[in-house]
C-alpha cells in the first residue's frame, strides 16, 4: 500500500509538472505577442501549438490504445462492479493516458488532468500488486498471496484514492471517493488500508512539489517536514497509552465487580456505587483546588494572546499567573483550547504539566467506569493534549532556546514554527484519541472540524495511523472491550478463521 | 430525517447551555475566594458543590434507570450489530442521561458529555422514527412504514451522527463516525440521509449558539444565515445545469455514433476523430484568444491582491487590465484561482463572465467526449465558479452597492462579506460538481481540501444536497450514464423492484 501511495504520488507530481513545463512557455510567448497588440499573430500561435498538442494527443489515444481514452472512471466502476474490461490495466494503457493526457491538457483545452490521474492511480494499485505484466514479462513469486479477484478489487480502490489525492491534495477526500463512488465493495479493514495509502500519495506529491524550494511547503509552514519525526514518537506514545488507559478501565470494571461478590443486599449494592462516586468527585475537586498551590505564580513574561480562547483570564492578579490554576479553575472546553493555544510556548512547562497529566489520567479512568452517565471524549483530548504540549515544551527548551531566546519571539513566518508547543499537543490529542477509540477516517474529520485548521491534516493524519498501528498490537478498541466486559456478543464483518488446516485437506 | 436533525440539534444545544449555567457560578465563586488566599474554603466549596451534583448524577443512573450509565456507545453498536438490550431506547432512558449528564460534567468530573450526546441523539432517531411510545402511550399510524427493523437501525444510525455533529459541530465527522464505528450494515443511500440529518443537527446548534448574539455566527462570519438563500439558489442551478451537461454529453456521444456509421473505412473513422479534435483546438484556441477583445480594458481601481493566487499578473500595463484576458492567458488552476479569490469583488463583471461561460460550457461538454484522455473534474470546478461568481457579482450590485460604493471596501470583519462573490463562487463550484457527479460527502471533503478552508463547510453541504436532490430528478450521474452509452452493465447495490405486485398474493 505504501509502494503504491508512492509510485502514484510521484506519477500525480510529474505529470503536473510536464504539463506546467509545455503550457508556460506557450501561454508567456502568447501574452509578450499580445502586449505587442499584434492579436493575428497571437491566434496563429495559440492555434497552431494547440492543433499539435492536441493531435499528437488524440493519435496516442486513437492508433495506440483506444481504451485509454476518456478519463476512465466509469471503466474503473464497471471493473470494480464486476465487468472485466479488455486493457484497462495494463502498462502501455498507463503511459498512453499519461502522454496523452499531458499533451491535450497543456494544450489548452478546457479539460483537466484529473480524471486520468485517478485512473492511473488505479492502473498503478493493480499493477503493483500483482507485479506480474504481460506487456514486460515480470512475474514475481512473492505477490502470488495478492493474486485473486478480491485483493486485486482492494488494490486497485486504494489505487484510486492515492490518484484523487495526490490529484486534489485531498487524501480524506480520495479514501471518500473511492468509497462512495468507485467502490461496490468496501470492508472496514480496506478504510484504513486506503487511508494510509492515500496519505502517503498525498504527502509524496508534496514532498516531491516542495523539493525545490528549501524542502519544506511553501504555504503551509507549519508542515515542515521535521515535524513527523515527534509526529512518530506522539503516535507510538498515544497507542501505548491509550492500550494502558483501555486496560486499566476494564480492570477497574472488573475489580468492582469482584468487590460486589462480597456486599449481599442490592441496597448496599446501590450504596457503595454512589459513595464511590463521591469519593471520586472529592479527590477530583481536591487535585483541582490544590494542585495548583504545588506550582509558584510566575511572574508574566510572555505576551498572552486574549480572546476566544480566555488564555490567561485566569491569572491571580495582573502580573503574575499560575500555569496550572489557569487549567484546573475553568471549564473542561477552555483548558484544552489552551493547551491547543498557538503562539503561547512559554506558558506552560513541562513539570507543571506532568503534576497535572498523572493524577488526570488516572482519575478520568476511574470516572469513566463509575455509575455516571458521561463520555470519555473530553478526558481523551485533555489528556493527549496533556502530553503532546509536554513533549512540545520539551523541543522547545532542548532545541528552540536558541530561536526563541531573549525577545524574538515565533510568528506565522517563522521557520521553526513547527515546534509550536500548541500544534504538538493537537497532534497529541489525535494519537491517544486514535489509541483509545482506534477510529482512523472519522476521527481526523472531526479533529479537522474542531479545530478548524486544514493545514496540520498530514501530521495528524501520521499520528492516528501510527497510534491505531501500535494499539491494536496491544489491546481491543476501547468500544468493544467494554461490550466484551457487558458480556455483549458482537459480530465481526468478517469471520474469525479458526481452523488450523486451511486447505481443508482432512476433510478430503 | 431533518427532524431528527433538528431536534438532536437543538438538545445538544440545551445541554450545553445547562452545564455552563451550572459550571460557571460555581468556577467563579471559587476563584473569587482564591483570590483572596482562601484556600480552605475553596476547598470546602468545591468538594460540597462537587459532591451534592455528582451524588445527584449518580443516583438518577443507580435507583432510576441504570442502563442509562455510561456513555452509551457500547450498547449502541451492539444494538445496531444485531443484539437487543431492554431500555436503552426510551424516553426515560433519555431524560435520565440528559440530567445525570449534565450533573455530572459540571460537578468539575474529568469528563465529558460528548459520549451521552450520541447516545441521546441515537435514543431521538429512534423515537422520532416509530413515533410511538410505551411510556408515553404514543402511537401514531402514519409512521407504521418505518417500523421496520432495518428503517429503525437507519434511523439510529442517523440520530448517532447527528449526536457527534452537534456535539462538536462537525457534520462530516458525524456521519463518518457513523460509519465507521456505530454501524456494521451500511448503504450508499444511507450515506446521503446521514449527510442530510447531521447537516441540520450541526446548523440547528449554531443557529441556537448563536441566537444571542444578533442572528449570526460569531466566529464564523462569512456563515452568515442570510448566505443560505443565494446557496439554494445554486444548489438548484448546479443540480439543473449539471443534468444538462450529463444530457448534452450523451448526445453528443449519441450523435458521433451516428455519424460514424455512415463511413466505411476503419482508417476513415480514426482520422474523423482526429479532424475532431483539431476542430475542437481551434475553437478553443480562438475562443481563448479574442474573447478578451469583446471587453474593454478597465482601469485598475480596484486593489488587487497578489500573491499566490497571481491575481491581475496578465495586465495589458500597469494602469489597466482586461477581465478576460486575466482567465484566459493563464493556465486553468490560475484562472480558477482568482473566480474564487475572495475581497476582489469589482474584478469581473457579470456580463464578461456570461460571455466565457456560455463557450466554456459547450466545449468543455465537446471537448470531454473526444478521443482524449481528458477528465472533467477541472472544467466543472470552473464552470461552476464562473456562474457563482457571476450571482455573486450580481448580489454585490443588486443589494451592496450601498455599501462597496465609493472607497468602502469590504474586509474580513465586514457584515456583508458574505455576499462575497468569491466566497459565492466556491459555493458555484461545489454545486455543479454535485450537479453533475451527484457525490456527496467526498466532495464537500475534497472541496474543503481544495481550499483548505472550513469556515464554509455548512453552506457548501447545502449547496450540494440541493444540487444533487434536483439533479437526481433530471438524469442519472454523469458516470453511471457513460457507462451506458459504453453499454457496460452495472448492478446497483439494491435490487430495482418491478413486480406490480409486492405482497406476491398472484403467487399465493
Amino acid at each position: 500500500m505504501g509502494m503504491i501511495g508512492f509510485t502514484v504520488g510521484f506519477i500525480g507530481f510529474l505529470l503536473h509538472n510536464v504539463i506546467d513545463a509545455i503550457e508556460e512557455p506557450i501561454l508567456e510567448k502568447a501574452l509578450e505577442l499580445a502586449k505587442e497588440g499584434k492579436i493575428g499573430i497571437v491566434w496563429c500561435w495559440r492555434v497552431g501549438m494547440g492543433v499539435i498538442l492536441a493531435s499528437l494527443s488524440s493519435i496516442i489515444i486513437v492508433y495506440f490504445r483506444p481504451s485509454a481514452g476518456g478519463s476512465g472512471i466509469p471503466e474503473l466502476i464497471a471493473f470494480l462492479n464486476g465487468t472485466s474490461i479488455r486493457h484497462i490495466y495494463n502498462v502501455r494503457t498507463l503511459l498512453a493516458k499519461f502522454a496523452s493526457c499531458a499533451f491535450a491538457v497543456s494544450a489548452g483545452l478546457f479539460a483537466g488532468p484529473e480524471g486520468p490521474m485517478i485512473h492511473i492511480g488505479a492502473l498503478v494499485g493493480a499493477g503493483l500488486s500483482q507485479f506480474k505484466s504481460d506487456s514486460m514479462g515480470i512475474n514475481l513469486a512473492y505477490f502470488q498471496r495478492f493474486r485473486n479477484p478480491e485483493d486485486r478489487r482492494n488494490f486497485i480502490s486504494a489505487g484510486a484514492a492515492a490518484g484523487v489525492s495526490s490529484a486534489f491534495g485531498a487524501p480524506v477526500g480520495g479514501l471518500l471517493f473511492s468509497m462512495e463512488e468507485v467502490s461496490s465493495f468496501w470492508s472496514n479493514r480496506l478504510t484504513w488500508q486506503v487511508f494510509f495509502c492515500s496519505m502517503i500519495a498525498a504527502f509524496t506529491t508534496n514532498i516531491f512539489n516542495s523539493a525545490f524550494l528549501g524542502f519544506h511547503y511553501q504555504l503551509e509552514i507549519l508542515n515542515n517536514i521535521i515535524i513527523f519525526i515527534p509526529t512518530i514518537c506522539l503516535g507510538i506514545l498515544g497507542g501505548g497509552l491509550g492500550s494502558l488507559f483501555v486496560f486499566m478501565n476494564l480492570k477497574i470494571v472488573r475489580l468492582r465487580d469482584w468487590v460486589e461478590t462480597f456486599s449481599i443486599s442490592s441496597r448496599l449494592k446501590k450504596l457503595m456505587k454512589i459513595a464511590e462516586v463521591v469519593i471520586i468527585i472529592t479527590l477530583t475537586a481536591t487535585i483541582s483546588t490544590t494542585l495548583p498551590l504545588a506550582r509558584k505564580c510566575q511572574h508574566q513574561k510572555v505576551p498572552i494572546k486574549t480572546g476566544v480562547s480566555a488564555n490567561g483570564k485566569w491569572r491571580y492578579t495582573n502580573q503574575t499567573y499560575n500555569e496550572l490554576s489557569s487549567l484546573l479553575y475553568t471549564s473542561q472546553d477552555h483548558a484544552i483550547n489552551q493547551l491547543l493555544s498557538r503562539g503561547t510556548h512559554k506558558q506552560y512547562s513541562p513539570e507543571g504539566l506532568l503534576y497535572y497529566f498523572i493524577p488526570y489520567f488516572l482519575l478520568a479512568c476511574w470516572t469513566s467506569t463509575a455509575s455516571l452517565s458521561v463520555g470519555l471524549v473530553m478526558p481523551m483530548l485533555t489528556i493527549g493534549a496533556l502530553y503532546g504540549r509536554m513533549i512540545g515544551e520539551l523541543l522547545v527548551i532542548w532545541f528552540g532556546e536558541h530561536f526563541y531566546y531573549g525577545e524574538k519571539y515565533s510568528d506565522a513566518s517563522d521557520y521553526k514554527a513547527w515546534m509550536d508547543p500548541g500544534a504538538i499537543a493537537l497532534i497529541g490529542a489525535a494519537s491517544f484519541f486514535a489509541g483509545v477509540s482506534r477510529l482512523t477516517i472519522s476521527l481526523t474529520v472531526i479533529m479537522i472540524e474542531i479545530t478548524n485548521d486544514v493545514t496540520m491534516l498530514l501530521p495528524i493524519m501520521t499520528a492516528i495511523m501510527v497510534a491505531k498501528i501500535v494499539g491494536d498490537q496491544l489491546t481491543h478498541p476501547i468500544y468493544h472491550a467494554l461490550l466484551e466486559v457487558k458480556c455483549i456478543p458482537i459480530l465481526d464483518e468478517e469471520p474469525v478463521v479458526y481452523t488450523q488446516d486451511p486447505n481443508g485437506r482432512s476433510v478430503l
